[in-house]
């Protein structure tokens, strides 16, 4: 069941280039010359070519839009922030994303659904080594990679796994267990919405610091707890299967029964019950739901109200994410 | 809509026999001589034989059906108090029911579904004349009939109705209402459970004392009172039809979802559903649901005991309870 309670993997990896400002620092002009280099070094490159990179800047496309590409982990919150400067590549299967003046000028990210940090950090490194052959780094001989931030010095590296953790969640198991991994240096934080607030019982686990351990140690310890997490959470789904079957059942049907019937919800409600619906579709309790996963990405705000008028009002907004969920459920 | 928000109406006459002490204070022997002296009138008169009454002795019947009598509001819980000493007779139409040693040697109750408190009163008063007419009641000019609680002195009338009131309640307007009315002297109880509690919105509006006033004024009392509140329930019922008609589509369809999905659910919840669920079929948003009132009886917890083994669990009721609803509604 790990593929399931490992819903996504990310590497990302943050550079800067010798001889410009920070993104915080600099002008639209200079900002944008960042993208052409980036650009012409990825389109020329034989391997990096052949990915279909596309450029989007953040200028041309609608805020809308702009907030759907944070509600599905394209781009961060802080690349609208820089709007002005920023831009990102993309290439065809969607998962190496290029964001281009976020915090730092470069940030490459690898998405992989599962457990797939080790392939993630041989794709970013992959990109990182064409980019270094034609450009020149922020680099230091003793901190490493120069970056905006001093939490990302050193490797420039962050790994981190998305974890769906409803049986922990349900038996009131996640927050001591969260704790105690917070305090060995590990980040623990919500996937949706803001600051450190789950939606889902989504969690994101990633390194905290960067400085000192190769990327190879962060990326294993990211696993490794990710992989203690599922163990954990498997042990729980397989104890409640055992002891506890009608009240899991229940837990999954009540789920399952709102979500098929109300006419109004919000989008943190909609998550956690299909968090739990997630859940049932995995014990095999519920048949012939396999979209789970994408109607939690299509019910987030943004994307309702793309569905919608310009401006819609959060009630209509909660009436069109009842209708999307009664009919694909 | 009156009679959806009226679920029924009750009138009870409390009478004492003169020569006798009150019935927490006779021994066995004597509290059946009271009950065959009440059967021999009721079977030997014309009128009440022909209503076919059956008697039963307290002592005859398991804890569990004197229970379930009790959430069929049938008798009293002050009746299985007594239960060494106490009878009820009921009619064939199960609407007339004569208790014999509750608080008092007799009470006469009549039930009437919808509205019914002018009919209740002249069947109770039939009764009542039967009985009296053989039997000598414990009567004084000044006070009236001698109750063994004084708050029954006087006629020894209560006059009551029970009230389905879904929308005041979700509208969070009920409480306001239901003190100004328990001000005015009128008593507000919760139906089922104990004490004040309701469960279901289901309200008992009654008359608080019965001395002063002749039979007609307190049943008059209680019959507006009623109507005012009948008033105002349809009128928030129409006004969130009118406005607010997803409000309510969402209220209604989730407490159905809930109650079609449950693997457990407790009374009281329960009953919360099925009341929503009520008022979703009487405002035509729910079709072909026909038996929540039998319902609401049905799911309560000694019904539920009595389907299972002699002393089930908790858990084991509350997943019989779920399976009833899935299954009936």
């Amino acid at each position: 069941m790990n593929n399931n309670i490992v819903v996504s993997s990310r590497i990302r990896l943050a550079r800067n280039f010798k001889g410009s400002k920070f993104s915080a620092k600099i002008d639209q002009d200079e900002a944008y010359k960042i993208v052409d280099d980036i650009k012409a070094v990825i389109e020329e490159n034989e391997t990096t070519s052949k990915l279909g990179f596309e450029l989007t800047y953040l200028q041309d496309i609608s805020e809308i839009e702009q907030n759907i590409l944070v509600e599905q982990h394209i781009i961060s919150p802080q690349l609208i922030k820089n709007k002005n400067q920023a831009a990102y590549m993309i290439n065809k299967d969607k998962n190496i994303i290029i964001m281009i003046n976020e915090e730092d000028h470069l940030r490459i990210q690898v998405l992989n659904s599962g457990l797939g940090l080790e392939d993630g950090l041989k794709t970013a490194n992959m990109i990182d080594d064409v980019l270094e052959e034609s450009l020149d780094y922020a680099y230091d001989k003793t901190l490493g990679y120069i970056t905006s931030c001093p939490t990302n010095l050193g490797t420039g590296l962050r790994a981190s796994t998305m974890l769906h953790l409803p049986a922990l969640s349900i038996t009131n198991q996640l927050e001591k267990i969260l704790l105690s991994i917070s305090e060995i240096g590990v980040a623990v934080r919500g996937v949706y919405g803001e600051g450190t607030k789950s939606m889902g019982n989504l969690y994101q686990i990633s390194n905290q610091g960067t400085l000192g351990a190769s990327e190879e140690t962060l990326v294993e310890r990211i696993k490794q707890i990710s992989l203690q997490l599922v163990k954990k959470e498997n042990t729980v789904r397989r104890v409640l299967l055992k002891y506890s079957k009608i009240f899991l059942e229940n837990e999954v049907y009540r789920a399952y029964g709102i979500l098929k019937n109300a006419r109004m919800i919000d989008t943190y409600e909609a998550m956690k019950l299909l968090s739990v619906v997630k859940l049932g579709v995995e014990t095999e309790m519920l048949e012939n739901i396999n979209n789970v996963d994408e109607l939690m990405t299509k019910i987030q705000d943004n994307n309702i109200s793309m569905l919608l008028e310009e401006e819609p009002e959060q009630k209509s907004k909660e009436i069109k994410r009842a209708e999307i969920l009664r009919e694909e459920l």
